[in-house]
């Protein structure tokens, strides 16, 4: 039987690869790489070129610094990836996919931590207050809701797969629910970051210093911001369901 | 045939309505009704009570305050419901839900419109640059994304009906990529909003002013940010597909 479904699945037109899906999975791997990659290198070049480089304990604004590069490490570039992979490994089997998603998400863990605990101790040797900002509050919401798809995940696809046959209804309810709060978590990642860029930059005005350094700067703040937005753009198109359901019914009706 | 599809489809157990799925959608409806009249509720309370309320020619400020109200009724508020009203009309024929779905699409047209001229025409007033910020950057990519999306809608979904038939595979293919790329305009609208209360937060940050009364508006410029991070959530997880595709699949394959 098992056998049966796996060629009916590769001969339906739905999933046959044309010239066209060809293209458009190219484009994607391509275009998407060299944002989620760009990005982080963008931001590296920012801290380090234009706010003194990053330090752990030596001095608050430089263990700042390691803020955004860790939160975009890991929630951007890891967690973009790691939700692309299921667009894009599209001959490798469902297991070694979900055991990637999961190591792609695992690494970004420390990554989230990190730069969680660098942001706190940086306030806490400069005395600001904790959670007082829009950004920090999406952030928290963002983290819970990470913590909470990353636990709910393992347990439902990875956990409930060693009585296969008795959890499939439930796994197969959880995927929807699972994709789209996973997406949503991406995108409000991303908005947290923009909004963080903004305190940033608005912070850099309020500071004394050289006008033009400023004015680059600003582009640079500004061209991360729009390549977070790009990416947004991007994973949320790769990811798209193809328009099956529609089609299938008319498929069954048809043969009954 | 057509009748033979619809009986077919409603006895799918897919399709059907358990106690569970009437407690989602009611939960669904009622959220997202309070978040998104809310959040237009708490940026006019905002602006009428803590930024002067609003005039068109006047004062530039107060013209200025116009942007955001109008900007959030026409990109969140009508937007969201607009996406929503396919989640929400379940029982209403297919083409009715096009066209209450293009006309809050319609009516936000006027909105976003008048909401970047408000903000032109105050910037002119009080001489400062246009397009500068991150936000507005974000807004005019935005804003590039909703045009170019009801133009296509508009063409694929309701003028290609003219010829059904032929355009019927057109037309099946256009439906996941505007569905996910009018999602992420919806996240990408509540990032732009999200950038922008950050900048003006800032700003009144830097003006002279009582402590006490700005400590407020920053908790309701907060909440406003909050808000449209959970409209954002509820959205997105309102409109996933069902995990259809697979089921259908295996039952096709079984009666074969």
């Amino acid at each position: 039987m098992k056998t049966r479904i796996k060629k009916r699945y590769e001969e339906d037109p739905d999933n046959a690869w044309n010239c066209c899906s060809w293209c458009e999975y190219l484009l994607i791997v391509i275009l998407s790489t060299i944002l989620l990659v760009g990005v982080l290198v963008l931001t590296l070049f920012w801290v380090m070129f234009y706010r003194d480089g990053f330090a752990w304990s030596e001095s608050p604004k430089q263990q700042f610094n390691l803020h955004p590069i860790l939160m975009i490490a890991g929630f951007v570039t890891l967690s973009g990836f790691s939700i692309l992979i299921y667009r894009l490994c599209r001959c490798v089997k469902q297991i070694y996919v979900k055991l990637i998603h999961m190591f792609f998400h695992a690494v970004a863990i420390p990554c989230i931590a990190l730069g969680f605990i660098s942001v706190f101790a940086s306030h806490d040797a400069l005395h600001k207050v904790n959670f007082y900002s829009l950004h920090s509050w999406l952030g928290f919401v963002t983290m819970g809701m990470f913590v909470l798809q990353f636990v709910i995940g393992f347990f439902s696809f990875l956990v409930m797969l060693c009585c296969e046959n008795k959890t499939y209804s439930c796994r197969s309810a959880m995927v929807p629910i699972h994709a789209s709060l996973g997406l949503a978590n991406f995108w409000l990642a991303i908005a947290t970051s923009v909004t963080g860029l903004i305190e940033k930059e608005r912070e850099t005005v309020n500071e004394a210093g050289v006008s033009e350094n400023k004015l680059v700067e600003h582009y640079i703040t500004s061209a991360i911001g729009v390549t977070l937005i790009f990416i947004g753009i991007i994973v949320t198109f790769a990811v798209r369901r193809s328009n099956a359901p529609a089609s299938a019914k008319v498929y069954v009706t048809e043969r009954i």
